[in-house]
């Protein structure tokens, strides 16, 4: 699809994930779109943990997610995005393995999107947990879940139509500024 | 151009700008990309100044930009993207401020990408320096700072074909993991 397109349909389906498996290959294909993201230094600090099967689902969304998220166990695959802090640069309290992992994750989010697959990117979640369930390292942070799943209605434009029609962003005035500094104070 | 397309092609060329004015519409269009990327609770932290005309770049590159990037003055834009970190959650040190303007940048990449633009975000640069000469107030954090420019060569695919063709990124082994932390001790 056209990358205009995708930019703009891409958004965010807890409530639309199907248990239809993913084929590996379009599970290859979005990470394989993550890894393509740029990054300090080209340091690369992603690492992806994938959670696939009706068994380890359950058991790490029981342990690690809250209720109110509790729906994405209906997914065939979680993706766990994980980097160490050191894999990456910092300048004055600004810790970049965030920002490179974020631009990871909006690939995969948009690659997702392109092959007609939902996510849903969260948080919210007991790290803690998670390290322990996959064995992950203590000084590597889990910075983002998202499930990964064919859409519950046919097509991702039903699915996300409800969705996009909700979409709120703050008018382009108030977060695009020219020459300068130009936020107004809020009358 | 079809998004896994500009996906691959996406890449760094601070040594590929040229000086040829970017029309106002196709800005906005990389701006109104960067601003549909997803955010945590859709709080939409990012905040973008555009550094526009010679004299302006002039000053804001020798100012703040290291010698070893002033190339990036060719540009007839460059973007600041910014943000308050407490315009967005942070859980245990994680300030997704820089996960959320991460995934608005990418957006804003790519898109550029899709225009036939060249980008080259950097994170090195003299945050005091710019705030004072854009009039950015203490509490917001400089995130990055990217050219925006027409290549100098005729196409984008002729300025990045030298670029793509050294790209290096790890193997997929040593990124993706399945059902749980796989990361090899080095040999």
């Amino acid at each position: 699809m056209e990358t205009m397109k995708v930019i703009q349909t891409r958004c965010s389906l807890k409530s639309q994930l199907s248990e239809k498996p993913i084929e590996p290959e379009k599970l290859k294909q979005v990470l394989d779109a993550a890894c393509l993201a740029p990054s300090a230094r080209n340091m690369q600090p992603w690492r992806f943990v994938v959670v696939e099967g009706q068994k380890q689902i359950e058991a790490f969304v029981a342990a690690a997610v809250p209720e109110v998220n509790a729906m994405i166990k209906q997914a065939p695959v979680i993706v766990v995005a994980c980097a160490r802090p050191g894999d990456d640069v910092a300048h004055d309290g600004k810790e970049y393995y965030l920002y490179d992992v974020g631009m990871a994750m909006e690939n995969l989010v948009l690659a997702a999107t392109d092959l007609g697959l939902v996510t849903h990117m969260m948080t919210n979640f007991n790290e803690a947990e998670i390290r322990k369930i996959l064995k992950i390292p203590e000084e590597v942070r889990v910075v983002v879940i998202t499930p990964l799943a064919y859409p519950k209605a046919g097509s991702y434009a039903e699915s996300s139509k409800e969705r996009l029609g909700q979409r709120t962003r703050k008018p382009f005035g108030e977060v695009a500024y020219f020459g300068q500094w130009q936020e107004q104070e809020p009358a």
